[in-house]
């Protein structure tokens, strides 16, 4: 690969690009073009976005991922969490659909742009990690259930808002009296529709002899029979009038060209906002591509895939879009529909670049509720309400760190939520971190094997203990050390000798060493003299670049089994005690 | 221990006090309260305050350490690094000398208090093992420059200010045409004498025949000396009429009973900077207190301390004191001269208050120079340009983060200083945290071990890939095991069998539990099977409780070298080839 193609992904697979691609990719490109429409619609309107701006973040975004991604089969675009959190940091600063809003929405897909790109120039892509699995899959959870209660307001035909539980709740039961009928026929049907489409229909066709995959990709097209029937039924059934909303005009053009507003202090107060959107988008849409890639034994480059993702982004906010990610049903039906390459992805900007131009007529009479429907369908598949039932069996602190993520954020909104899930999960981790596994070991008799005293039968000497560190040493446990051992040896009246045993010890940074020598001077003061032993070979290396070998009152070992011999000995001699038979056997040795 | 005696460690040490232990603790208490009295002045005019301030804060806090406090050898009250963290915080809410600024030095001492209490109550002490050693030392080298810089002002009797370099050095140029020369002799005489006390003076009265612990003793009081003879030169001189600043009037009287204010704005923006002196204060106290217990095999409890500290800074902030922490040079003096129990601190106490109440008329004429001195020549020890070097040569990201604190602290002031140091490293470790070990192993021939692949000449089958993970599996490493192990099977295109080689991972967290999932499903994908080996006993016990085992394409192993070998035989079978003796000749098994 050379150094362009490493940054510009496309000149590796444009070369070997040929004819039976270009097919396999125009066909995944019009199956994708068809789900998309609708679910672009719905999307905007999550954000709190005038509908058009859904089809034009599916343009220009796809185009710059198929150049910068190394995703194969990602299909880059508004979804549905970021929209919610679209939503949530524009409100902070407009009220949703005001121009305001519309300008902090390209914002923040400028400002996620680019901090995308530059964490992937400076290679931060590790950042993404603070956001374990459970906390990721509990803000999905608490975020599809925020995203469908939403919604409900547009089923129901009445006014809600809130960006999480306590308000929409609140907002939807004060509203229910307005309660608009047509449109919660609408909104119920269609939702039901989509659900049986969801389960029932492909099993059907099978049965009606369908092949699977076929089956499936019929399927997928249920979202646009629902936009087909309802705007008809809205249409021949005259229920605008009767108070069904509908989408309206839609502009028919090209997607505008924007400059996102320069002003200092709204970048600031969508800075967070937009970190936050940045790397949830950023986990998501690598776990997607990764899970895609690797059915194809093929690879995706993290660092790249942040360059990718905020291109799209930039993109977004230079074309009256909003921010978008990699999403995982468009990606899946995308794969599954045959994209060979990222062209596919390009052809699916054409066809709805075609749509923005051509079709918009056809969705004035749509009604909002049908989009509701979809967003309420799709999202829904987002609750899981089995994985943190897996993860309380278990792991008790990654669940709390769960159930953190999911009361936050349906209580207080997503970033709180995120926030609040990246904490937990990061202090649990350094309280573990601070205190790792020890234990004093003793020889298991007529062997060369030490093991804990607590769990075998082993042999001691009251003059000698020896601790073993099951952990590297890092400045999270220093202190630890330093208590651990000062207490083990407060209960030793008779040592003399201490030994650390190091097998298991990977690193010692520098407050441990530090520690260490703190142990060993201390030591000295009692009269006890340290060892080490079975030091690992690196961790050699550094020791021998510190003070720490000069002053140590003992000796390094290389085995604790040599260390322990060599120090009984030591003690022995010290006490001026001959050494009979008696005493070795006694010691576990014959 | 009773639990009366833990949480009052007073009960612990009282029942067996004697006559021998209250004559060396009355004479420990004598040398302590010499010493104690110009340090105490010194600090409070460092932090800003009144000279008198010092003696309070040495008074009550001193007896409430005493009967929560677990080391029998610390000694509390005003030091130099808490001193320039309460004048740099209480700052920024009023000015220097200020009745709202003493108002803010005991609001600090109460919630400092109330925060250590808190601590060691929910057993947060291990929030300290956020500032590494390096970090602490950075900070500590910083603020003695910091401090030593400030004082050079009252040394020049000029005027100047700032709590960063920065502002401290462009002042004191700016003002150095105020130069006042009998001050500059007095602060320039007191300074070289007490750093001849300090370095000349011992070895001398060792010369002349005195016991190496009396010299010692001798050679603390300098100070007194310097106290006495500056201020009779000031009285014979006549030097206040030619500028030399005096300390003046101190009030003779018990400390006051003060209520601290309670103003919620006040006590936010005091809050963060109470926190940082809070965790600075306590990292030194218990590093010092460990060091004296450790001498005389005494144990301390740190989050007893938490509460012994806190205590202390609670009755700070009632008798008319500002924050307080254990010093390292009066404990270290109190230690050193016989204190046995914590009694000694008590007769401190009442040593310092009959100063308060009888002494004070004495210190009237006192130069401000020499407290500076005094200041200067305690601080400067704490600057120490030799552990930078060590630390360089030991770690380089332990030296970044030591470097970050130090330039930071300089430039920007003692809390972006600290806060820069505990950031720092919490990023570097989580960076290699994120990023562990792991190695290719193959067989070493005619035996059962495995090595990595790169460093030995090792036995391999291009069908089966060996991957050895050196470190725990946790969320802030899932992530890099899946780009990993992508990376290394898209690389071996024949392969058929992935063995992950667990004898180093300690823990599997529900985040590389998902990941391990992932790429169990990958691999099945790829027709690739997965299996584990030498997995330990308390990570195969909680594998056991999530669905991976149900799921897995491949088997558990209790040995890699069984794993290897059923592997082959696996393939092999698959491949329908047979088996001959050169075969496995040449995969190392005979």
């Amino acid at each position: 690969m050379t150094a362009l193609a490493r940054y510009l992904p496309i000149f590796d697979w444009a070369r070997g690009y040929n004819s039976v691609a270009l097919t396999n990719d125009l066909v995944a490109a019009m199956i994708v073009t068809i789900m998309l429409i609708p679910q672009s619609l719905a999307y905007a309107t999550l954000a709190g976005l005038p509908p058009e701006i859904g089809l034009y973040a599916s343009i220009a975004p796809i185009i710059a991922y198929a150049m910068f991604g190394t995703s194969r089969s990602l299909a880059v675009g508004p979804v549905a969490v970021i929209s919610l959190m679209t939503l949530t940091a524009a409100s902070n600063v407009a009220p949703p659909g005001s121009p305001q809003f519309i300008a902090a929405a390209l914002i923040l897909a400028l400002l996620s742009g680019l901090m995308l790109i530059s964490m992937g120039v400076l290679r931060l892509g590790f950042l993404a990690n603070l956001l374990s699995h459970p906390v990721v899959s509990g803000f999905i959870t608490a975020s599809g259930i925020i995203i469908a209660t939403s919604q409900l307001k547009s089923i129901f035909g009445i006014k809600a808002s809130g960006e999480a539980m306590p308000e929409l709740v609140q907002t939807l039961a004060m509203n229910m009296g307005q309660l608009n009928f047509p449109t919660l026929v609408i909104g119920v049907t269609v939702t039901a529709f989509l659900f049986w489409v969801r389960k029932g229909l492909k099993p059907l066709l099978v049965r009606l002899g369908l092949g699977l995959r076929t089956a499936d990709l019929v399927a997928k097209a249920g979202p646009i029979a629902a936009v087909a029937a309802s705007t008809i039924a809205v249409i021949t059934l005259d229920l605008e009038v009767q108070g069904v909303k509908i989408v309206g005009a839609i502009p028919q053009s090209l997607p505008p060209l924007t400059m996102p507003l320069f002003d200092a202090r709204l970048w600031q107060s969508l800075a967070i906002p937009a970190l936050l959107l940045s790397i949830i988008g950023f986990v998501e849409s690598v776990s997607v591509a990764q899970t895609l890639a690797a059915k194809k034994r093929q690879r995706i480059h993290p660092d790249q895939e942040l360059i990718g993702l905020g291109a799209a982004n930039v993109a977004a906010s230079f074309t009256g879009g909003y921010p978008v990610t990699g999403g995982f049903a468009r990606s899946v039906v995308n794969f599954d529909a045959g994209a060979e390459t990222p062209a596919a992805g390009a052809f699916t900007a054409v066809g709805i670049l075609i749509a923005a131009l051509f079709l918009t007529p056809l969705l004035y009479a749509l009604p909002i509720a049908t989009l509701a429907a979809t967003i309420v369908v799709a999202v829904l598949s987002l609750v899981d309400f089995k994985t943190p039932r897996d993860v309380f069996r278990y792991s008790k602190p990654d669940f709390a760190a769960m159930f953190a993520t999911i009361t936050v954020t349906l209580l207080a909104g997503v970033e709180p939520g995120v926030i609040a899930g990246v904490g937990m999960s990061l202090a649990l981790f350094l309280w573990r971190a601070s205190r790792p596994h020890a234990a004093i070991v003793g020889r298991i008799p007529e062997t060369e094997h030490f093991r804990n005293v607590k769990r075998h039968k082993v042999f001691t000497d009251p003059r000698i203990l020896t601790i073993r560190i099951d952990e590297s040493l890092t400045y999270l446990n220093a202190r630890w050390l330093e208590e651990f051992v000062l207490e083990e040896v407060a209960e030793h009246h008779q040592l003399k000798h201490l030994i650390l045993m190091c097998s298991a010890v990977n690193a010692i940074d520098a407050s441990a060493l530090e520690s260490i020598e703190a142990i060993n001077h201390r030591m000295a003061d009692a009269g006890v003299q340290l060892h080490l032993s079975e030091v690992k070979g690196p961790v050699m290396d550094a020791l021998e670049r510190s003070h720490l070998l000069h002053h140590l009152t003992g000796n390094v070992w290389l085995s604790q089994n040599e260390a322990f011999d060599a120090v009984i000995a030591l003690a022995d001699r010290d006490e001026g005690a001959g050494q009979t038979p008696d005493m070795w056997m006694a010691r576990g040795l014959i």
